[in-house]
């Protein structure tokens, strides 16, 4: 059917068929996991690479130039750490509508640098491309060093714990202020006032547009005898079921583990490092919140139960580009 | 001056704010080549990135889904080769509309898969991210490794040979027959018909659509002793000029050695690979097109005398959003 659209046949029907078309790997990790593994003669380089464009990813009347900066780097960073890898570089294209200001984007790359020194100490912008565009676009990837075997999210065995390492459902509860808070009454986004929030909530809001993912963790889990690791971007529930599909098991979490953020099962957008642990052996930095069993009728369970549908709540579904 | 935009300030002015605010680069070679280079231990990686654009950088009506993912792999792969590095692996960020076919992609992905194939067998994507966007973006990552030291745009030295390996204005008559006869009444690019062309016309729309840079003599020429290379990108005069200037040296060039083609000098998008060598030292596949001089008033001559100008033909600087 050569006339169907990539908005009909979603996203992983998409991927599927572009893979077909590339035929086989030859990496040691190719398409599939948070990164792609390289091997070169002495070393392993993991890369990937992650997109903000305006509209589906982001608004400019809630995000600076810095926000996206910083943001743009904090989720090629997370996926690096993902596979058990330290953080080596980051190329940077920049693709804008030429009204863009300069100041813009000299905010944006402040961004990228000030997140790299907070979350990657030694990784930095080492290259990148301009380009004219009439959506502002920013595609970053990341390179990453391993010392041994990636953390792939394939590992994870009946018996093992399962950690957490950073938010679950922040971020998601950031990005509904914004929805529910900063739109004007046509429904279009306006400046945030951080001003009027209370504590918790402002934290939420930085957690959606600067997050901070524990970068390092990743690295000192690999030296730690993590069996699975990834970076959980589209909500807790929904990457731990593909972590356990991947590793052939089931997961049980466990919902106090999470705390009392509503959104703490589907959120998505908090980057924090999902991994399993042979028992005991979990290193600070992660909390438990749950075990690895072996496959059963469900991917994952929570306190025992098969969760209720995905829920949550998705607000990009109804992305319309006439909105700032 | 925070409302200056980056359409006012233009491409150079911007990167210079940029890599102000980023500091200084802590790799082997940061911004500023056509790649740069990363020391892991024992080996030395180098790590581009590209964007094509819809709009600035390609028409639809003129480039089909394989064209884009072999173009956008070729341009890569020249800035990895003119390092003098063999390619590794490509990562692929699309942005594109909901309503891009299905078999688009499946076409781009065809594209890429070739375009790696024929020119860096052994190179393949290895990862990548798919985003919605209105603007259709592919932004290209392409990594490669290094048996030695980088060969960079400075190291040309008085008494070096300079060699060309590619076509000179090939690509750029390629797209001047786009612009002249596949448009409308209105401007506006209509279909290819090929069956049109002369033999020679359609070798020239080819280099434009799908390019065929000398990949393999990039490493090769890193092994013979090549002093300076760079992937000819933005026209032979402009990219010498960078060259010689960045070596402290001046180009004669000689008009002969280029052939007949009326763009040879200013056509850009070739992406040949320009090198110098010590006399008499260079490799099959280049051809010898001037000589390395000390420094004089100017950083180009062409037998001898100034070019006038940048002269050629920019149709892309007109370029209005609104046509296909």
């Amino acid at each position: 059917m050569r006339t169907e659209t990539v908005g009909a046949a979603g996203e992983a029907e998409v991927l599927r068929r572009i893979l077909l078309r590339l035929g086989p790997s030859t990496a040691e990790v190719g398409p599939g996991d948070d990164a792609a593994v390289l091997r070169v003669p002495g070393a392993r380089i993991v890369a990937t690479t992650d997109t903000l464009v305006h509209g589906p990813d982001f608004r400019l009347a809630w995000s600076s130039g810095y926000d996206l900066g910083w943001k743009s780097a904090a989720v090629n960073l997370a996926d690096v750490a993902a596979m058990g890898a330290r953080p080596l570089a980051l190329l940077v294209a920049l693709a804008m509508p030429d009204d863009t200001t300069v100041a813009f984007v000299e905010d944006l790359a402040d961004g990228l640098r000030r997140a790299c020194l907070a979350l990657a100490p030694g990784c930095a912008v080492e290259g990148g491309d301009l380009t004219a565009s009439d959506t502002l676009t920013i595609a970053v990837t990341a390179l990453g060093t391993l010392d041994g075997p990636p953390v792939l999210r394939s590992g994870a065995s009946p018996g093992d714990e399962i950690g957490l390492a950073g938010h679950a459902g922040l971020a998601a509860r950031g990005l509904r202020i914004l929805f529910e808070r900063f739109r004007d009454a046509d429904g279009r986004p306006i400046p945030v006032d951080s001003a009027v929030l209370g504590d918790d909530d402002r934290r939420a809001l930085t957690a959606q547009l600067r997050p901070e993912p524990p970068i390092a963790l990743g690295h000192a889990a690999a030296g730690q005898r993590a069996t699975a690791m990834m970076d959980v971007s589209d909500g807790l529930l929904l990457d731990a079921t593909r972590m356990a599909t991947a590793s052939g098991v089931s997961f049980d979490l466990r919902r106090r583990s999470l705390g009392s953020e509503p959104l703490a099962l589907v959120g998505g957008e908090d980057h924090a490092l999902l991994a399993t642990f042979p028992a005991g052996e979990m290193p600070p930095g992660f909390r438990l919140i749950g075990d690895v069993r072996p496959r059963g009728a469900h991917p994952v369970t929570v306190d025992g139960e098969a969760p209720a549908g995905r829920g949550g709540w998705d607000p990009y579904a109804d992305w319309d580009s006439g909105l700032g």
